[in-house]
């Protein structure tokens, strides 16, 4: 609140000028004045930390603000805020541990680093009495950190499905749209600048892992890591794959999935492609967008819908985050920390409730049909619908079962692969968003 | 941040306990222990206002947490948040300044004493070092106040479109889905509960200008209130504009609508149906829910789609700037309050730029174009398509405009109404979300 004169400048440091630092700088010095307004006193981009300066000379940047000392520059002594947009873990820890020790908030948009070891950051935080922000992390300029810390404090979440990677989601999008395979889709999203010359972080869920993580951890206030979390990219996503899914009204998405059991003892945090409904709001969330669907006890369904990269709207997260922990600086208070109160098990996948779409090519002959039922029935799964197509001398069996262990659903997959009947299962795929 | 031991309990009263307070009251006793842990200290609901004592004891609340005397309750001062959910103009405006002056923060839903005269509530707030947050007065459960006021802090909010009425939402997707006629559409929504048995604050958009009148304050950091908002309802969108939408692959929307000129010195807030794309993210915002599309400069595209009403859904937000205010007042501090430095002047609607679509039935004979063209050119209004469909002896010409001012393309369509070979103006409505 801006009750008071304006009071000493707050000064911002920056760590890193990448994509998303360069837009941050822009902003930061052309609206200095407004944002200034909005703070409560002047703000002001005193140093720039780059590994080379030579890169910085094409910059729209001051020259006198770049320095190559990250360490001096975080240590001395007079900022009010750091923003790391370095990525990756080392320096980056090092440096925003040194940063809130020498009396400076930390704004962050450090997905890998807050998902690997978010608690050290946290503390830190909490022991320098300085924030620690990080908006930006998670579905770029979507907000979606704050609702799920502040607006839906009141509320219980029981789960987040999230489409938090837009290259895999340009990718899916594409193979659905086009009915093209992953590779000519993954070709045509480099081609466009969707995806990276090695999208190995992207399609194989890396990214989407450590956001998951993110997620589950603030939703469900407890602590989860990357390591906890299940994972499996969209390599294996064929377009028989995509077809199928559209054959049942769905489509398929790669999805981070974080779900809590009624009791609030457990969580699953996951991350895999999936079929979801066509009639699901995140179904129709199209290219490189992310979304973020909220269920809770009392709100219901929210979503959050907007680019999750990027470095205009990366940046509009990180400077939302400045603003708001300058305002603290100007007050001398600092905001909600995390909340890890609930120390709840993190699931195996073997032992998350999902449910499976499975294409099973079969000999058309009487006794194949309760041959595939009872490779089901002995796993304990049970099945939802059934669908048989005649082709020739086969047929093909479309299976869609109802909740159950992952593992129960995996070993009947694995059973229906060995049976003598069965030619070849084309198609197993978790399914989601239904209710 | 709650790194102290638990301190005193935070003391909550609540002034109402009709559909939304008694989901307050619910999940407050029920989860007191929980929030508790998320304040970081005890939270204790201490008492609740009502009119009439009798209609309380069918709830399953304590009976000695009622009082009639609300003056008394808020004023007792040791409370720490007072929850306001009675709605309307008076008394809640005396009791909410009451509370603010007795020391405590004030939690509140109500949206038309906010677009009254929020003015006094906020400056109350600021004077007393109290927090006034009111997230569920617009749009629900759907967090949006949060994220303009913190999230987009800093980046330049463009325009925003909102749904944020449910009753009229339903009314116009049952139309779009079954061809029904306004009244008919209203009759199902009252049969189902979607719309009171006196509709007018809804299907007049009373309720969404009030809304828009706080979204515009928020977006545009300026002080908007209702009387700035223009505002038509829904109540002469017929059957015809709906399939005329569907004709250009358009759904018709009841919009809150605030736009900020390039230069950030003029604001358009306005109510009114319009005719979006199907392919535009509020397109595929189906029967009661609400749904906030921002646009803004860095972020791009954001959308915030949820529960606009109801009692549970309500009181999660609510709820949650309990947490928030409670957290504060754990801390001694409070949140960022309204900003409005920003003194932007509210157009009127004829200097609003705006599209529109508009359907005229002609006499097909030469001429007839070249006439209702002269009447588009004469009023500097631009033309974007055309298209004419012969029948019998009439034609039907469909219109869409470039944008111009309001009133431009409305004294366009009153000289259409007055030509002798226009036998009629079916349809005309303003076209929205076409970039």
């Amino acid at each position: 609140m801006t009750t008071s004169a304006p009071a000493r400048p707050i000064r911002i440091a920056m760590l890193g000028c990448g994509v998303v630092g360069t837009e941050v700088a822009r902003f930061l010095l052309r609206d200095a004045e407004e944002l200034g307004r909005r703070v409560g006193a002047p703000v002001e981009l005193v140093g720039i930390a780059v590994r080379r300066l030579e890169r910085t000379r094409s910059l729209d940047i001051p020259s006198e603000l770049f320095t190559t000392d990250a360490k001096a520059l975080v240590t001395r002594g007079d900022l009010d805020v750091v923003i790391e947009v370095i990525g990756g873990i080392e320096p980056a820890r090092e440096l925003i541990l040194a940063a809130l020790e020498s009396g400076a908030s930390v704004v962050t948009a450090n997905k890998a680093l807050l998902a690997e070891d978010g608690d050290t950051l946290y503390e830190a935080a909490v022991k320098a009495e300085r924030d620690l922000y990080y908006e930006a992390a998670v579905a770029g300029a979507i907000p979606i950190v704050r609702p799920l810390r502040e607006s839906l404090a009141g509320d219980r979440v029981e789960r987040v499905l999230g489409i938090v990677n837009g290259t895999t989601n340009f990718i899916l999008d594409a193979m659905t749209t086009t009915g093209a395979g992953f590779d000519d889709a993954l070709d045509e999203a480099q081609r466009l600048g969707f995806a990276e010359a090695d999208p190995t972080a992207d399609v194989e869920g890396f990214d989407a892992a450590a956001k998951a993580a993110i997620l589950a951890g603030l939703a469900f206030h407890t602590r989860v890591t990357i390591a906890d979390v299940h994972r499996e990219g969209i390599t294996e996503v064929t377009a028989a794959d995509v077809a199928s899914a559209s054959e049942i009204g769905s489509v398929v998405k790669l999805l981070a999935i974080c779900e809590i059991d009624p009791e609030g003892s457990q969580v699953s945090v996951r991350v895999h492609p999936a079929m979801i409904p066509a009639t699901h709001p995140l179904a129709s969330v199209r290219g490189a967008y992310n979304a973020v669907f909220v269920e809770s006890e009392a709100a219901g369904q929210l979503m959050f819908y907007g680019p999750g990269a990027g470095g205009a709207p990366t940046a509009s997260a990180v400077l939302g985050d400045v603003v708001t922990v300058a305002r603290h600086r100007v007050d001398g208070v600092f905001g909600p920390g995390e909340t890890v109160h609930a120390q709840v098990e993190v699931l195996d996948i073997g032992r998350a409730r999902t449910r499976y779409h499975v294409q099973i090519d079969v000999e058309d002959r009487p006794g194949v049909l309760a041959a595939v039922a009872e490779a089901f029935a002995v796993h304990d799964v049970s099945i939802k619908t059934v669908r048989q197509e005649g082709r020739g001398g086969d047929a093909q069996l479309v299976v869609v079962t109802h909740e159950a262990d992952d593992a129960a659903l995996a070993a009947t997959v694995g059973q229906l692969r060995d049976l003598e009947m069965v030619r070849g299962v084309s198609s197993v795929m978790r399914v989601e968003g239904v209710s």
